[in-house]
């Protein structure tokens, strides 16, 4: 019998019993032992719940306890969640955790102290859910050299967009009707704001090129601005606005960033809708791959830990290696990154016609039957620095959204 | 050093040894010590290649060599596949292969000896080139049951498929057109009858079930039957018609089949066009997840071999736990799985019409505006037997499309 203690009885820790109850028998035979959970850490009660006698509020009885081998961490954020993570650590038990703002930025650290004991630190869960990304990241695509990761890494956002984009709804009314569908907080900023999507990237980027990415240094950008003109536009174009998480490299220099992105249905993200999530990878050998999933929710992500925990089951001893050192990867200058950007302007003059042409050489118009008093275009592929040059020279930015075709 | 040899040098095995070569940095990281190419086991010769020095015409030389520890087999078929890879894991040598035909019919056997001497028999290649879905199947999903995988798994038949939609054209053009460009080759039967497939879901049901599946048991349906008109009906009900390899779980039975069958946008596969694979999964806490990328080919093949050398580097003299057992899944009669059925009717007659609803009630009429003289229509959701006796009733069908909508 393998001992484990979850600590946060929330969402996803109370969805992490139920799985080990539900599945008992299969995961029983895939970790080749009993899992059972010995402990819950939480200040609250739950009376007449299976884990009430279970129940403890002080740590140390769990870490004490030195038939605790595997320690299940759902308490979100990174306080008191690295403490008491660090510490299982150091008494010898391996770790699982669903907890990005954790994983983001202390991942490196705890990585190290578990190979150095030979323990497991695993957080399948941190990212995309359900979706198996980390361990692919980390076991199979072990011949390539990783040149890109694009994800739409959070179901809030790409919820709010998907119904932006069919019903045709204004930014305000997706969100609300996110939120009484328990699809958005009520404070919704780490999500629309792209936060959580930056932490996310900045996980896979650290595990793909070997090294430490701060999501600080991701340069990011929310969806708070765009309005149900931009999808009509979008529309024409035969384009899906997406909030894109994306880590690419060129000529051994990364750069790093979430935004809205324009991408049309010749890319494998376009089909990935509503609270779904999708993350494309392209190797320098295995050329382009996709996956797609369930990116939050308390199954799925309680899947995702348990699968951890099967892992950390069948490697008590023995530390399967993660090349993630603490090193920092400085980011490219995002000013050096190029796009093709759509860009809208109050107006339809003649003037501004010119002043574009001028400016940005033959631009592709872009018109939309029943938008009138604007004038709008995509431009070559420039950097963030020309755009910002020439954009400085435009009356009326209305809109600039980056594209990728 | 460790000391592989390739068995093999075609397109596989010369990729193989090109991606070892390309990626040696990064590989040589992550497997943790200098992957070596000792031998290359082929009867023909290549002046002037870099395995030049290293081609060697007798297993024995391989076998018999105690510095090599890793076996490449890439000369497809059963035998002398079946004897070689066997051999190397009696005389202690993990293996990886990417010959579909040998893990579907020999895989529990090779795994049980593998687990037996602590070594390794791994497939990711196998399976959807590139693709990770046999590591996935056996270490991420580990927290559920699964209750369906259904994949394109041939990237001919899709290729020709999707020319077929896109294109209009008839399956003899579409063919040949796939064999210019190399994607079929000379005798087609393998991939366009259904067999290909066939192998791959019987390999990914084994794993998700634990148990052996034999790719003879799967009821297996081509597309060479499939006529431009089938895809012009298709289209008037917003469908496409893939080439789906399906295992499903009902009440603790399994079903599995492969055949040409309509799916609209709502299913994941649906925009999985072109030489392009992917696998739908769906496990009973996880939800839908999905694999996408190049199913074949030779440097995304290479790519998940590789992946398997270091994975087996990484785990010599420790097994990696597969369940597969050699213990047979008897597979649900397929006369008891239902679908609704498109059928096409040759003329247009009111007889039709009421014969149609007398045998199966109301049904879904299917009109394509310039196809005369036929009645279409879809029906309910019925068994296989149900629509053979009704359909041994119809005159001149001239075609049946299972559905899944």
């Amino acid at each position: 019998m393998i001992n484990i203690a979850v600590l946060g009885y929330g969402t996803i820790g109370s969805g992490v019993v139920e799985v080990l109850d539900t599945n008992r028998e299969s995961i029983t035979k895939r970790a080749g032992d009993v899992i059972n959970v010995k402990y819950v850490l939480d200040r609250r009660k739950f009376p007449g719940d299976k884990v009430e006698e279970k129940l403890v509020s002080d740590i140390n009885i769990i870490l004490d306890d030195p038939d605790v081998s595997i320690i299940c961490e759902h308490m979100g954020g990174t306080e008191p969640a690295y403490t008491f993570v660090k510490s299982a650590l150091l008494k010898g038990k391996s770790v699982v955790t669903s907890n990005k703002e954790l994983v983001a930025k202390y991942g490196a650290e705890l990585l190290a102290i578990a190979r150095e004991r030979d323990l497991n630190f695993l957080f399948e869960a941190s990212v995309g859910g359900g979706i198996p990304i980390i361990r692919p990241l980390n076991q199979s695509l072990t011949a390539d050299e990783i040149v890109e990761i694009t994800g739409i890494l959070n179901g809030t956002t790409n919820y709010i967009l998907s119904k932006m984009s069919d019903e045709g709804l204004d930014f305000n009314t997706a969100l609300s009707n996110a939120q009484q569908l328990g699809y958005a907080e009520r404070n919704p900023d780490d999500d629309v704001l792209g936060y959580d999507a930056g932490r996310k990237i900045a996980i896979l980027s650290s595990l793909a090129y070997g090294m430490q990415v701060d999501f600080e240094d991701i340069y990011t950008e929310g969806i708070t601005k765009l309005t149900d003109k931009d999808f009509r536009y979008a529309k024409v174009l035969g384009a899906k606005i997406k909030l894109l998480a994306s880590s690419i490299r060129q000529d051994d220099q990364v750069y790093a960033m979430v935004a809205p992105i324009m991408i049309k249905a010749n890319h494998p993200l376009y089909s990935v809708n509503d609270v779904f999530n999708g993350i494309f990878v392209r190797g320098n050998v295995i050329g382009d791959v996709m996956f797609y999933g369930r990116g939050a929710g308390k199954y799925p992500t309680a899947s995702a830990v348990v699968a951890d925990v099967v892992d950390a089951a069948k490697h008590l001893g023995k530390n399967i290696w993660t090349i993630w050192s603490s090193k920092k990867l400085e980011l490219t200058d995002i000013n050096q990154v190029k796009h093709r950007f759509f860009i809208r302007l109050q107006d339809y003059a003649q003037s501004h016609k010119e002043l574009v042409r001028e400016l940005f050489g033959e631009v592709e118009e872009v018109v939309v039957a029943d938008v009138q008093n604007e004038y709008a275009f995509i431009t070559d592929l420039i950097t963030e620095q020309e755009l910002n040059e020439k954009k400085s020279k435009l009356p009326n930015v209305l809109t600039v959204i980056r594209t990728r075709f």
